[in-house]
């Protein structure tokens, strides 16, 4: 570990400059990314480096520099060979976020081509190819030439991402999850959107989760989370756009991936709950204005309304369904088609009153617990399990009323996980004020 | 690089605590030394810590459970076999300190037993023992007991460290070289200590440097540095004390090896530069003191200034050489028996007026470059090389008048040496304040 080589001496002026709290160049920022991505520089140097960055902050124009360096430490998707304006949209991400299945159809619906790379999901509830993959048959491993014909001919695919997008980030990342170096906001951005530029889009809708359930605690630092990513998104030549929307407690009701998928499809059909539906709306409005399908987010919510109302937004969700290989019958026959649990348990409330408050992350866990999310990167899912969140913050509750309706095929996760809802439930005498959802909007 | 094993998880809750301010206990800090010495913490992990470390600093409490830690992380030395209270001496490292050739038979002729281990230089300069080398002959490989037995008959002995000495702070110390964490107070603190405590001495002096040619720049964080391995040897349960010396210039006059241990011999003859004396007398005081040989500082400086005046502590220097195997005629006729150099050049002052500033870092540079320290682990140093300062701080000079004669065997050296020489110098006008040597002191 000695400082012979010149790489070695040149990291390690970085660092110091770093822990000094010093702008690093484009040039210092390159020759690190490039260097930790081709294995020159060691992981302790990185490491080092991370745990400056994580105390001393980054620039807004350090965190560009950042996210294209690791942009370009891997493949960028070429999606110019699909007409018009492409829009993606990322969440931080949340306990019963469903977003994206109800979103994607929506907007496609109104005319933004939606051509979706997702992740697996590694928190306590699937991503969003689990939760499609519950639906039989569906595949989210398309060629690219037939992910770009679908989204040429019918408007919408959503497929797997490919290994080969921004390693760097894959790989710092693994780094940060180890030295306790992931919550930073410049780096977390940087991760973001590195992974999303890389994708192709032409604009990015980002919905950052603020709230007990989130991973940004608090509202300011979700504010700055997402200011921070439309700067580096507008810094790439791109356009973009954001929400701070709350998850101190469940989005919707249901948490799980064949229940979110049901949830989904009646949210589409215009039934489902409100909370969804506002900010499915909410984001949808940005996604049309970006995709230059609406002058201005007015225009574009009445857009997506009527869309809702006539049908084409689930009309389209059974086009990409269908195309996609999946039983297309869920659309009219979700209860039949997808698989559903065979333990279903109530957790009752202790005492009456009203709900003042729901530790969203504990209900994620329970899900989990259920078999709905992943322990390591491993475990299989189970697509029946999850939860049925039955009283929301500010509903009035007697003792006895079920809070919660449990789902699994395991009745030994039944126990652990109904302790875990009841502790993640509060019950008080005066009705509480209720989180507002969308709590700030970052236009174009 | 994924978080499975119980260690991984353990060391990354650790990084977190000290992240985010808090106070390690002592297990964790034992669990932490221990695994990095086996090699169980990967220094990715162990590197994110020295950072977090380095911003958030550690108490006197951590601090110490790190040092004893390292202390344990290998072998110490039980110089229990020598008889009465021994006294070590550290100093944190300047241009031209030769203080141990002085002090060792300084107060070992006042009956402080001396059983000293020293490290080799990896500055500009040599360590002590490369000083003690270029004595013709000169040994620091005894086996144990043959060290045991000179304190015990001559009192005196000076060898080279073990590599089994604290293996944790090596291990530790080449990660923070390499990853911009050398320079936080606490680690430096428990480096030292972790050293000294296990060459199993039973109370340690301290000379901790500040200024230009130091390594603690402000003194404010020197005396922080005293205070702090004051306390750490305290805990440890010895005692302790120390001195912060102004390292504004070099020490001395001589800066190299042969020529330092001649200027170590004219001071043990009562002669030599003021500022070493001074220095030497001020160190010696504080450990007569802590050796039981003085009831305080005052009757301390009597003693040793009359084992100066009588010849003793110089006989005892000429007792260390002729046990170690060194030509003892050095002491008469250093001149003849140490190695000089063959080129030999003036470095003359461009203008006329008064010292104002020597910048002793490119002094011990330039000594460096004539060939008296190691740019790297396996130069070979040039006992001969060095510099022999004319000029010190307030000196009035003329223009054309030598500021420093340089000693070399290498004529290529002489340019770019006198180049840092001329800049290292300011010449004013004003007769400027010349910074006071000895700047703090903390008594037992």
């Amino acid at each position: 570990m000695e400082k012979k080589r010149g790489v070695d001496v040149r990291v390690y002026d970085i660092i110091l400059k770093k822990r000094r709290g010093y702008e690093l160049s484009k040039d210092e920022i390159d020759f690190l990314i490039t260097g930790f991505t081709s294995g020159d520089i060691p992981d302790y140097q990185m490491s080092a480096w991370l745990m400056a960055v994580f105390f001393q902050g980054m620039s807004v124009e350090e965190t560009c520099n950042l996210t294209m360096a690791m942009v370009h430490s891997g493949e960028s998707v070429d999606l110019s060979h699909i007409r018009d304006v492409k829009v993606d949209k990322h969440s931080t991400g949340g306990v019963g976020d469903k977003t994206t299945l109800v979103l994607a159809p929506l907007v496609a619906a109104c005319g933004v081509p939606v051509a979706k790379m997702s992740g697996r999901g590694l928190g306590h509830t699937g991503g969003t190819l689990d939760k499609l993959e519950s639906i039989p048959g569906f595949c989210v491993d398309l060629p690219k030439d037939e992910f770009i014909k679908a989204v040429n001919t019918i408007g919408i695919a959503v497929v797997g991402q490919t290994a080969s997008i921004a390693p760097a980030d894959k790989k710092l990342y693994a780094l940060r999850d180890v030295t306790a170096t992931v919550d930073s906001i410049p780096l977390i951005a940087g991760s973001i959107c590195s992974k999303k530029l890389a994708c192709g889009a032409d604009a990015i809708v980002f919905d950052v989760k603020t709230g007990k359930g989130a991973f940004m605690k608090s509202e300011d630092d979700a504010l700055c989370l997402a200011e921070l990513m439309v700067d580096i998104v507008r810094g790439a030549g791109k356009r973009g756009a954001a929400v701070v929307s709350d998850m101190n407690q469940p989005l919707g009701y249901a948490v799980g991936n064949s229940l979110e998928v049901m949830e989904a499809i009646d949210t589409l059909r215009g039934e489902g709950p409100e909370d969804l539906r506002e900010l499915c709306l909410s984001l949808g409005s940005l996604m049309l204005v970006l995709g230059g399908k609406a002058k201005n987010t007015e225009e574009a919510r009445i857009s997506l309304v009527n869309a809702l109302k006539t049908g084409a937004a689930l009309s389209k969700f059974a086009d990409l369904i269908s195309n996609q290989g999946g039983d297309v019958r869920v659309i009219d026959a979700a209860d039949a088609v997808l698989p559903s649990a065979r333990c279903l348990e109530a957790v009752p409330s202790v005492q009456s009153g009203y709900i003042s408050e729901i530790d969203a992350e504990k209900i994620g866990v329970a899900s989990m617990i259920l078999g709905a999310g992943r322990r390591t990167k491993d475990d299989t899912i189970d697509p029946a399990a999850g939860i049925i969140v039955l009283k929301k913050l500010g509903d009035k509750v007697d003792e006895g009323e079920p809070l919660v309706m449990l789902h699994t095929n395991n009745w030994d996760t039944l126990e652990p996980a109904a302790e875990l809802v009841m502790s993640s439930y509060k019950v008080s005498q005066d009705k509480p004020v209720v989180p507002q959802l969308i709590k700030q909007v970052i236009e174009d």
